[in-house]
């Protein structure tokens, strides 16, 4: 497959109190627009990704909201995976195209989790997992995610140490992005020494509640290279899913959606792990990154972790991951992340990354998780030779 | 365009008080591949509609659930478009099949609105309009049809009485559907003696807050015909978006949205509205199946509530315009709506429907309104010669 990406941005991520849905909505949109050289007149359809607005704005129906940014009557439709939204969303608009229902579509996506009416973003975001055997009973998402933790960490014996090793490697790279939420650097005892949030996971293992919004153009190849906008492709876009609970699986410490995923994109890329540059995982959570980077088939289970420790990720490394700052530290407004991985590759593959810029970079990829690994797409890019 | 209808299948819509969302989308989910007389494993990707799951039972990541529900780990989306939600996903799985990314796929759609924790159902369905300009001062998705009402009444001269024959011949229509949430005929005189909800729209004015669920299979018309399933098929698909907030529009008794779609549909479909035999039409409210006869080219405007006066509406009149009983009588669990006016259009020329069969039924059409005019799809189904 090819499909052109030809306009790439995102919002700041943050706390924007004085920004509404709308208005981060509108300004991730109008900026690609304008990366795009297009005029609103131009999209011919829009997919906007979206989670939680409809329990923290009293919002739904963002497709709506989307076209009407913009001024223009197409169809427009909201897609939702809890925290793959966006990834999903990418897939609906390269359907769209592939259908030949049309040539350009826009794909945006937005959350705004704080300072928000309705409810708690914590309840908010569990109902990605399974609310009847999981919620009810009063599971958080990071408690699940705590569980998972104490079985990789008894099963491959890593440290707390090590595993801390994954947030203060983000925040590096964070603190190299302008648009991060945090843009700071962290040490192995700061992570440690967070507040508890669930055991062992301290707050400096978890991504934050973020506002933000990313936006990406997509067209056919005819069409980038009519607009000289060529240059940047999807190769592959995969997705696949796993129990909505994480009660029901055999397995706790691998995720069987992005393993599968993973496969297929390399097949369709027609490409292995060792000739991706970078990649963007979903490190909701600290765990979370060491793991998807074994399901992804970048490291050997058991070994990321250890992989981490020894720089092995970290920007310019054997693989640079989470180049961004992850969601970690540069944040996690989940509609919007799945996109904003996208853009990040992007401007990568563009070149256009300044201290954060990975040498030479042609190939990534990026790995999007809804639930608790119960929804994933995989997306891999490539620069045209 | 040509994409198959190969089962179909919905819920009785009710108050189903001992169902969970889970069981309602399984219910139906299992009952579509049982009259496509498929296997869960013939599924190659899902796309599971719904509105209000996040906000009513603390349930998003729907489509993780509809894919666990089959036992299979395929790609999975949940697609919403507030009311439309429903029509919106059979896009999504129509634009699968015609990328080549599937050959057969299943639509779902699900709304559990009765017996749920989190918040008031009119709060939720209130979310499908501008939060900001018109949720936040405290308007409901009632009081704003109610404006549109007036507005229309004092536009084209109206009665009260004239309205209230939409609900009338819409339960007579329920009535003979056993699968409707109301099987009683009701009078006018029944209409108007209900309770005032949003003056001048009463009790039974309104469509009902329903529980149930609803799911089509759709496949490519080459692999229909190979396991001799096929003789529906969708023959157009358009979808348009108006402002979000009512306010933002220049007229209150006509939707744009509603009139692109149609007329793109019928240029798609190469048909005239006269060529069609049956409509199911979204009427939320009694005034809303009004306007959409209007803006589908069935009527001239200001013309409609005459002729449903007249009987032209009525199951074998003129044009049979829901005869499932549209979401006043059969209901509307917002999700499953859009589908579930699928499901009985493939009935309807499958001649399936006994009592309220239309006869010699080969066109039908379907409308689905997301929000207050923001969204709307049209779907146009022929029998096969």
């Amino acid at each position: 497959m090819n499909i052109a990406v030809i306009g790439a941005s995102c919002t700041p991520y943050g706390e924007w109190w004085d920004k509404s849905l709308r208005d981060l909505l509108a300004q991730a949109q109008l900026a690609a627009l304008d990366d795009a050289g297009l005029a609103a007149k131009d999209i011919q359809e829009i997919f906007v990704a979206n989670m939680c607005a409809g329990q923290l704005s009293g919002q739904v129906n963002l497709g709506a909201m989307a076209a009407d940014i913009l001024g223009i009557h197409i169809p427009s439709t909201r897609i939702e995976g809890a925290c793959a939204s966006g990834a999903l969303a990418i897939r609906a608009g390269i359907a769209a195209l592939e259908s030949g229902r049309a040539e350009v579509v826009m794909v945006s996506g937005v959350e705004k989790m704080t300072d928000v009416d309705h409810a708690l973003a914590t309840e908010s975001l569990m109902s990605a997992t399974d609310y009847e055997t999981e919620g009810f009973v009063g599971a958080t998402f990071p408690g699940l995610f705590a569980l998972v933790t104490r079985a990789y960490m008894h099963q491959f014996g890593i440290t707390r140490e090590q595993l801390a090793l994954v947030s203060v490697k983000n925040h590096k790279h964070g603190a190299l992005n302008p648009r991060a939420h945090f843009r700071k650097e962290i040490s192995v005892t700061d992570v440690l020494k967070s507040s508890m949030v669930a055991d062992p996971l301290t707050l400096l293992d978890c991504s934050p509640v973020s506002d933000g919004a990313a936006c990406i153009i997509l067209s056919t190849p005819a069409f980038a290279k009519e607009i000289g906008k060529h240059g940047v492709n999807i190769i592959a876009s995969t997705q696949a899913s796993d129990t909505l609970a994480l009660s029901h699986r055999k397995e706790f410490t691998q995720f069987y959606a992005t393993q599968q995923a993973a496969q297929q994109a390399f097949m369709i890329a027609s490409i292995k792990p060792s000739d991706v540059d970078l990649v963007e995982v979903h490190d909701a959570f600290s765990m979370a990154e060491i793991i998807a980077l074994e399901d992804l088939g970048f490291f050997e289970r058991g070994t990321a972790a250890f992989a981490t420790a020894e720089g092995k990720t970290v920007l310019n490394g054997q693989l640079t991951v989470n180049s961004s700052g992850g969601l970690k530290a540069k944040g996690h407004p989940v509609g919007a992340s799945g996109i904003g991985q996208i853009v990040e590759l992007v401007q990568q593959l563009r070149g256009q990354c300044g201290v954060r810029q990975v040498n030479n970079a042609k190939i990534g990829l990026a790995h999007s998780m809804g639930g608790l690994g119960a929804t994933v797409a995989v997306h891999i890019l490539a620069k045209e030779a």
